[in-house]
């Protein structure tokens, strides 16, 4: 089983209360990337300039992650700046260079095309009907997406919606998308109208909620003592839920199995805040995984 | 068994985005009664004034609480007014007039000073300790406090925390206690240079999170619609969490009766924060109590 992600691959610039980093590798389709390789083989489509740092490709290598979908063109690099608060609950983007990733036109190589679960990173809902088109088979689509699709491309981003299986959207995009202050409305709001089969609503260092047919499940985030930059952790949680659920090789996902890859995207998001950009997740050992995800069941069990 | 509760009994006028009110029964000492009849006998200790509404008295005899504690004196009652932001997270105090509250001085019925729970509300420390000394057997004590006697008597408020068994802490006193802004690290600062047996944060529609010797459970709030009202959550989360432990009528209870206490007091909150004072929480029946709380334990089971 396989994995077909697309999404952004970046430098990110980013100032916490713990310090500085510059060009850091980062995007969307990286952290996913990083997370989801713990548990399957991931295909990334993407897209880099010249100067993405030969580093970040042997990275994805040494991970066997597939990079043969990530277009490396002439010019610079997808950037993003941001500064995070005291209180690591507020960020404030200081810049966004697009750079190559404005021509970004995604193309799945053949091996790509047969891969059973394709989940569309945050980038235009154009682009990620354009990807679907792409699949041979008809995989298990699982959307994320941002505030600015929402602002800028509500009702392409709304046909996504409709060819997807499941949804993963934090709590201020569903209010936004729903118009609704309720968190809990919104969402009730968006199964009502938008009808998504699975639902996940990410609430950052607070967890996150998993609608299934008539049925929820709250989990709360795992427990960390020193956040030190949370950016990619929506990202590292996709990375692992989508993996977990494609390495259990089942036809028919089960309440439990969806319960059980967010226990996963939960850990994995877990470890990515415990450091600058990928440094923390990229050298977790399995024995830690395991613990945690142990621990982490115990810590809301009675 | 029966549980001894000390607070403030107040008229309080609560502004929130559905709706105004004006001299609504209040006060912690009451949410916490309301909540924990439900579970226990419940032995209030508080005063009021002359002014304080027939209604109220007759609504406290009427749910089988023990008002012999409830001082009634010549005077106005203790009244507080706050409005509520559109997110309802937070609020702004818009005036607190203490009133006959100012010169309380705890009295305990004979009756009282075997019981074997003991709750102290968020009075001042110096009181909360003369409570304490009048009590006959060494009952398990469970403190809670607010922002203002961390702010203006933090040496008493540690004196009292050292005499206590339980302490009750919502995320924004525990930060300001410690003085650092992280939950957990806070947390750990305090678990560590205090030494509370049992501690429990409150992050209102987050949740809260149980300390118990080593170990820890996070329990997420039972999902609401529709806010309408949260003052006096955390008291009514008290009130279920502390008489739901008395019910149990052990001397010695474990890790999971604790949990089960948040269980319960987490449920007693959610119907509290349905409508505007006690309204909701007064009214709810012994079914509605039993199938939320299955129902939580299905949210958060895997």
């Amino acid at each position: 089983m396989s994995v077909v992600v697309v999404g952004s691959v970046a430098l990110d610039s980013v100032e916490t209360p713990f310090g500085k980093m510059v060009d850091a590798i980062g995007g969307s389709a990286t952290y996913f990337s990083i997370a989801g390789c713990r548990f399957s083989d991931i295909n990334l489509v993407g897209i880099v300039g010249s100067d993405f740092p030969k580093l970040g490709l042997e990275l994805f290598k040494s991970k066997k992650i597939n990079i043969d979908g990530l277009e490396i063109v002439e010019g610079k690099t997808f950037r993003w700046g941001g500064r995070y608060k005291q209180n690591m609950n507020e960020r404030d983007t200081i810049f966004t260079e697009l750079n190559v990733f404005e021509k970004f036109q995604p193309k799945l190589p053949d091996l790509y095309k047969n891969s059973d679960i394709i989940f569309l990173g945050n980038i235009h809902p154009e682009l990620q009907l354009d990807v679907l088109e792409q699949m041979n088979n008809k995989p298990l689509v699982i959307l994320d997406t941002m505030n600015l699709w929402i602002e800028l491309s509500r009702e392409k981003l709304i046909e996504v919606i409709n060819k997807s299986d499941v949804i993963i959207i934090n709590e201020d995009e569903v209010r936004q998308l729903m118009g609704n202050s309720d968190v809990y409305k919104s969402a009730n709001k968006m199964l009502n109208t938008l009808n998504p089969k699975i639902l996940i609503i990410k609430k950052g260092k607070n967890g996150a909620i998993l609608y299934h047919n008539d049925k929820m499940f709250i989990l709360p985030s795992y427990p960390i003592d020193e956040v030190i930059d949370p950016t990619g952790a929506g990202d590292s949680f996709a990375g692992g839920f989508v993996a977990y659920l494609d390495s259990l090789n089942k036809k028919n996902l089960t309440f439990t199995d969806y319960k059980m890859a967010m226990v996963n995207g939960t850990i994995m998001a877990s470890f990515l805040v415990e450091s600058f950009s990928i440094h923390r997740l990229e050298r977790v050992t399995d024995t830690e995984i395991q613990n945690r995800t142990k621990s982490l069941i115990d810590l809301i069990s009675i």
